[in-house]
Parts: structure tokens; C-alpha cells; sequence
């Protein structure tokens, strides 16, 4: 079984970094990413606040969000 | 031929997770993963500092710094 991991972003430069480089980047044996854009989704900013994302580009792992750099602020999604 | 990637950390509970959870989940089969102790390695804070990394716990991947959440700024370690 794999995990399943969660990756938000908006679209910005540094989420579009972070997708290629770090959440492509995961053992494609271990990990199924959801990639998960969320100024087109915006229904699902409130299941994001939930798993504790402040900002994107964010990875969720594990019951965790791994902030990486910083490209948006959630609030300014809305 | 595998990608070099440092994943730069100062021992504290962020960076412990940030490597559990991000840094050893990154593909084996295309990444060689450098775990770097900035505590115990002062010396190489000068070459973190070149790589763009600002503070810990942070990768280096494809000449690019990602700074996961945050646990000690980079100057604290000085």
C-alpha cells in the first residue's frame, strides 16, 4: 500500500518549483502525490486549514504540513 | 547517475521530523541524501549560507533551497 501525500499549491513561481523539485521528487513506490491547486479549487482551502497549512507551496505527509519556501499565504485564496 | 541532495538541520524536533518525513522519503533510486548536522558542523554553515539556505531544516536540490517549516534561523547556529 502506498501513502497518500497531498500537495497544494496556487500556481506561483515557488509552488511550481517546489512541485518539480521536491513533491516530484518523492519514491513513486512509497508515495501517490495529489497535486492539489488551490486558487482553482477553492473548496478545498478549508480541508487544507484542517491539516494544518498555513501557506503554499505545502506537502502533506503523514498527518503533517511541510511548508516549503514560501509562495502564498492561505488566506489570500480565498 | 544519482542527484546530490543535502538536507541541512540543527537537531531540533522540526528538523527531526523534516527528516523523517521529507528527506527519507525522497526517491532512492534517484537521490543521494547528505544529512548535515549544523550544529555539530559550524564549518559548513558557510556553504549552506552560498546555497541560499536561510534557516534549518532546509534541502538542497538542483541548486535550489527548500526551506521546510521552520525550526532555527541560520544565524542562530553561529
Amino acid at each position: 500500500m502506498k501513502t497518500n501525500v497531498k500537495f497544494y499549491h496556487a500556481g506561483c513561481a515557488v509552488c511550481q518549483d517546489a512541485e518539480k523539485n521536491v513533491a516530484n521528487a518523492l519514491d513513486p513506490e512509497k508515495f501517490n502525490v495529489e497535486v492539489i491547486h488551490l486558487g482553482e479549487n477553492n473548496s478545498r482551502i478549508q480541508e487544507a486549514e484542517k491539516e494544518g497549512v498555513k501557506s503554499v507551496p505545502a506537502l502533506v505527509m503523514s498527518g503533517n504540513a511541510y511548508h516549503i519556501n514560501f509562495g502564498a499565504d492561505l488566506s489570500a485564496l480565498k
